[in-house]
C-alpha cells in the first residue's frame, strides 16, 4: 500500500534524508485533545487495521515516479532510491488494546469551581496541559515515524468517533434494545459506510443492513423492506404466485383471498372502513409473504400507518398464523414514532387477543427515520413500544461532532524528549516516552490514568503514591491504587506483530466489558465528572525543567 | 464489484423475483429534499463515479455463496442462479451533467410571507411538494433499479456534499485566495479522503495535500512543513550538510553562519532580543533551505511567531536570497491568524524595504488551523494579509451538515406512476418519468427549473407558459423563458456508456462557470431567494388525479 501521506511529508523526508538525519531514532503518540460529544470517555478503535497497514507500508514504482514529478526538480536521485527501501520494518509500536476506552479532556458546558493557582510552579505550571492519554506511541527511524502521521489518524481517527458514538447509543437505548447500523448511504463512499459498520458494532450496536460489511467481517445482517417495493404495487391482482402451502404441508392456499378475508375481519376489529387499507400495499405484502412465509415482515407507514399499513400487516400475518407461519416484525419510518409504537402495539395486541394468537401482540417493532440520540432517549423515557431502532446518518456523520480532532506528535528524538510550545496552550505536547498505568479504586473501576518516565518502576498496588493531576494547578495529590494495570500493549516490534490482533467479537466485548467498568460518573454522557489523568512526580519535575528551558 | 446494499435489497430482489416481477419495467429518480446549509444551491457530483460503478456491477461467487448464508433457508437456488446474470446491462441513466447546480427546498430561518390557499385545488392541492429535482433518472428492470440505490446514493450524495461546502469556502474566499484540501486525517478512511480531495477540487479548491489524490487524480498537490520536523531539530550544530552554492554557482557558503549573522541583523530591525529566536527551529529552518533552497517555505508558530518563528524565517530567507534564491512562503498555524498575518505581512516588508529585497513583503502567507467559513469570511472582511487557506475537518466532514440526505425513489413501474404518500407531506414525491428543463432570463441568469411529463414539447423561447410553482400553493404562474436548455443529459443507454464522461478538469470549470451563471439572489449563502422549480399544466394534472385517488 502507498503510503496515505499529506506531501509535507515527503518535502519533510527529503529535508530529514538530505541532512543525514532520516535513521535519528525518535518516537510519536497518536492522541486526542478533547472527548468527544462532551462525555468523559471515548472507545479507541481502528489500532488493529493501523496496525496492519504499516505492514503493508511500501512506496511502488507508480509511486515513485508520482513524487518525481510533485518534488522540486532540484530533489536528489538517491533520495528515491533511498525511498523505494522505506518500509516499518523498523517500527515499534504500543497501543491500547482496540475497544478499550480512552480519556482526555472534558469540554465543560457548565461552570467548573475555582481552583487556586499553584504558588510554586507559577507560570511554568505544567499542569495546565491538556490531560491527554496516548491511545498510540511509534517508535522507529525518524523519517518513518514522521511519514506514518496520516495513515494513522485517518485509520484511528473516524474509527474512534464513531465507535464512541455508537457506544452512546448503546448506553442511551439500555442493554436489551437492538440497534442496527444503516448508515452506508450516509458514509463518505463505500469505505467510510464500512469502517462506519465496523466500528458501530464494536461501539455496541448488535446488526447492520450494509452486505458488504456482513460478508466481509462477519457482522449480523438485518433488513426488512422499502417502500419502493411496496409502491411497485398496485392491486391484489398482481398477486404472482398466488398460493402458499402450510407449513406442515397440505394443501396449498390462495393467499391474496385469506389475506383479503382477514382484512374484512381485523378491521371490523379495529372499527375502520375496510375499503381504506391500500391494496397495492396489501398485495406488496402478501408477495413479499410467499417469498419469505418464516420471515414475514412489514413496513407499515407507505401509505397511512393506521389506516392501510397496520390492518393490511395484520390480515396477511393472520393469514399467515393460519398457515402454521410467524410473522417476525414490523417498521416505522416516518411520523410520531413512539406514538405510532404504541398505537401499533395496542392494535397488535387486540388482534392477539381477539384471534387467539398469544404472540401476535409482541411482534418486535423496529424504527426508522433521522434516528439521533435524542430520539432514543425519548423512546426510552416515554415507555414506547420499540425493540429495535435502526439509524444511519446520526450514527454514521456524528453530526454532533464529525471529528475526533486526533494529533500525532513527535515526542522524543534521539533520546531528547520534544516540547511543543505554540501559541495555544491546548497545544502543548507532554514530552518524552511515557509509561501509563491505569489505576483502579476498591470497586474496580479505573479511577485515573498515570503517565510516568519509560523506566520509572510501575506503581503498586495499595502503595502510596503522590501525582500531579493534569490540567489542575496545584499541589501533589496522594493517591492508593487497588489495582494497577498498564494501560499500553506492545503489539508492533522492529515491524513484526508481536501480539496477536483480537477478532472483531473479542474487541467488542472487550469494548462492552470495558464501558461496563466504568464508574458511573464517568460514563455519564452529559456534565460528566472529569476523569484524572496524571504524571508522575519525576515526569513532573521534566516537564517543568523542559518548559522552563523553552521560556 | 460487488453491489453496495443493503440487506433489504436483496431480500426485495428475492421477493421480486418470486413473484415474477424482476422484469418490470421501472423507473427511479435520486434527488434530495432540501438544499444543504441554507443555500439555494448544490453542485451535483460524484456522477461520473456512480456512473462507472454501474458498469462493474456484478455478483461474484464469494457473494453469492454469502447471500445464500445470510437469506432465509427457504430461498430458492434457481434466485442464486439468476443473481449470477445480474447486471447494468438493460440499465439506461440519465443525469445532470457533473458540477451542475442543483435546487431543491430552502431550509428558512426567517419567517416566509403568507401565502393563501388555493380554492380550487384544496386538500390534494399539489403544490406542497417539495420542489425536489432529480440529478439521476435511473431505468431499467425493477430487480436491478431497486438494487442499485445505495450504490447511486453512496456515491453521489457525499460527493454532492463537499463539493458543494467546497464551493462555499470559494465564494466567501473570492477568486483570488488559494484554497488547500487537507482534509485526509479528519476523513472516514482512505476512501472517504480521497472523494474529498476530489470532490473539493470540483467545488473550487485549489489543492490538496493527499498525494494519493495527486496521483490518482492529477490534483495539483502542495504542502509546507509540520511542526514534528521543527521540533526534531535542537540547535545549529545538528545542521548537516552545512553549505550550499549560489544559484548562479560560486563557492558554496556556509549557510547556519551567514543565517545566524542575517539574524542578529533581523533582530536588530525589529528591535527584538536576538538570543530569543528558538535555534532549533533555525536549525530546522536552515536544513529545509539547503534540501530545498528554491522551494523554502517557513511554518512560523511552533514556538512563538514574533519572537522567534518569523525572525529566523526572515533570516534564512534573507541568507538564501544572498545566494540567489527567493523564499515561497510562511505558514501560520494557531493563535489569531488575522493579526499574526498582519504583523508577518509588516515584518517581511519592513525586511524588504531594510535590506533592499523588494520581493520580501509580498511572501505568500497561508494559515491552517480548523479553518471555517466563518474564518474565511473573517480573513477577507478584516483585511487580513492570507493568501492562502488550508481547510481541513470542516471541509471534509461538513460539519454544518454532515449528511446531504439523498433519496432515491421509485416513480413508475410498468408504465404507471408511483405516488408516496406518506405520514410525513416533505417524504412526498412526484411521480412519473419527468423531462425537466432549466430556463434562463434575459441576463443569462437561470431562474427556474420546469419538470414536464416526458412527451410534452419542450418549452419554447419567448412563448409564455403557465407553470404551477412547487411549494407554493395558488394559481398557475406565467412564465416567458429567455433560453431553455434540458437539465439531463443521457449517459448511459441499455447499459453503453452513450456520452463521454468528463475529465475532472472539465468538470471542475464546468461548477465554476455554472456558479458565476447563477443570479446572485440564488447564489448568496444566507437567507437567499428560494429557486423556483415548477412543474407543467399536464404535470400538475396528474399529479392532481393521482393523489385524489390515493386520498
Amino acid at each position: 500500500m502507498a503510503p496515505l501521506a499529506d506531501l509535507y511529508h515527503l518535502t519533510m523526508a527529503y529535508a530529514l534524508w538530505r541532512t543525514g538525519r532520516h535513521r535519528d531514532p525518535a518516537a510519536a503518540e497518536l492522541f486526542f485533545r478533547r472527548e468527544p460529544f462532551g462525555a468523559a470517555f471515548a472507545v479507541g478503535a481502528g489500532l488493529g487495521q493501523a496496525l496492519r497497514s504499516l505492514g503493508a507500508l511500501r512506496f511502488s514504482a507508480a509511486d515513485i515516479a508520482y513524487l518525481r514529478s510533485v518534488l522540486p526538480s532540484t530533489t536528489e536521485d538517491a533520495f528515491f532510491d533511498y525511498l523505494c527501501t522505506v518500509d516499518a520494518s523498523e517500527v515499534t509500536v504500543t497501543s491500547v488494546p482496540e475497544g478499550s476506552i480512552v480519556f482526555s479532556r472534558v469540554r465543560h458546558t457548565a461552570k467548573r469551581p475555582h481552583v487556586p493557582i499553584c504558588g510554586v510552579c507559577g507560570r511554568g505550571d505544567v499542569t495546565v496541559l491538556s490531560p491527554q492519554v496516548p491511545l498510540l506511541q511509534v517508535k522507529g527511524p525518524l523519517l518513518v515515524v514522521q511519514l506514518l502521521e496520516t495513515t494513522l489518524l485517518c485509520l484511528v481517527s473516524y474509527a474512534s468517533l464513531v465507535a464512541t458514538n455508537a457506544a452512546r447509543f448503546r448506553l442511551l437505548a439500555g442493554p436489551q434494545m437492538k440497534l442496527m447500523e444503516l448508515g452506508l448511504r450516509r458514509a463518505q463512499g463505500p469505505d467510510g459506510g464500512l469502517s462506519a459498520s465496523k466500528y458501530s458494532y464494536i461501539g455496541g450496536f448488535d446488526y447492520t443492513s450494509n452486505i458488504l460489511a456482513g460478508k466481509l467481517y462477519g457482522i449480523p445482517v438485518r433488513g426488512t423492506v422499502a417502500h419502493s417495493f411496496i409502491m411497485s404495487f398496485r392491486s391484489l391482482e398482481e398477486v404472482q404466485p398466488r398460493v402458499l402451502s402450510p407449513l406442515e404441508g397440505g394443501e396449498p392456499v390462495d393467499l391474496p383471498s385469506l389475506a383479503e378475508s382477514w382484512l374484512q375481519r381485523v378491521c371490523e376489529l379495529l372499527g375502520t372502513p375496510s375499503d381504506k387499507p391500500n391494496r397495492g400495499e396489501l398485495a406488496a405484502f402478501v408477495s413479499y409473504a410467499i417469498a419469505f412465509p418464516q420471515d414475514f415482515q412489514g413496513l407499515l407507514d407507505t401509505y397511512c400507518v393506521m389506516r392501510s399499513g397496520l390492518p393490511n400487516f395484520c390480515a396477511v400475518a393472520l393469514a399467515l398464523h393460519q398457515l402454521g407461519y410467524r410473522a417476525i416484525g414490523v417498521r416505522l419510518d416516518s411520523g410520531d414514532l413512539i406514538q405510532q409504537s404504541k398505537e401499533t402495539r395496542r392494535v397488535l395486541r387486540a388482534c392477539g387477543a381477539h384471534f387467539q394468537v398469544p404472540w401476535f401482540g409482541s411482534i418486535p417493532i423496529a424504527v426508522s427515520n433521522d434516528i439521533s440520540e435524542r430520539s432514543v432517549e425519548d423512546f426510552v423515557r416515554e415507555g414506547s413500544e420499540i425493540d429495535m431502532v435502526g439509524v444511519g446518518t446520526n450514527l454514521v456523520t456524528c453530526p454532533l461532532q464529525p471529528s475526533l480532532g486526533c494529533v500525532y506528535k513527535l515526542v522524543e528524538v534521539n533520546g531528547s524528549p520534544c516540547l511543543k510550545f505554540t501559541e495555544e496552550e491546548e497545544k502543548m505536547t507532554i514530552p518524552g516516552i511515557k509509561a501509563i498505568y491505569r489505576l483502579y479504586d476498591a470497586a474496580g473501576h479505573p479511577f485515573m490514568d498515570l503517565m510516568a518516565l519509560e523506566n520509572e518502576p510501575s506503581p503498586s498496588v495499595g502503595q502510596e503514591l503522590a501525582v500531579h493531576i493534569l490540567g489542575r494547578r496545584g499541589e501533589a495529590t496522594k493517591i492508593r491504587p487497588s489495582a494497577v494495570k498498564p494501560l499500553h500493549r506492545m503489539y508492533l516490534r522492529d515491524g513484526q506483530v508481536c501480539e496477536e490482533l483480537p477478532s472483531l467479537q473479542e474487541v467488542r466485548s472487550h469494548a462492552q466489558a470495558s464501558l461496563n467498568l466504568l464508574s458511573p460518573v464517568h460514563r455519564q454522557l452529559r456534565d460528566p465528572q472529569p476523569y484524572p489523568v496524571a504524571v508522575t512526580e519525576k515526569l513532573h519535575l521534566l516537564l517543568v525543567e523542559l518548559q522552563n528551558a523553552s521560556q
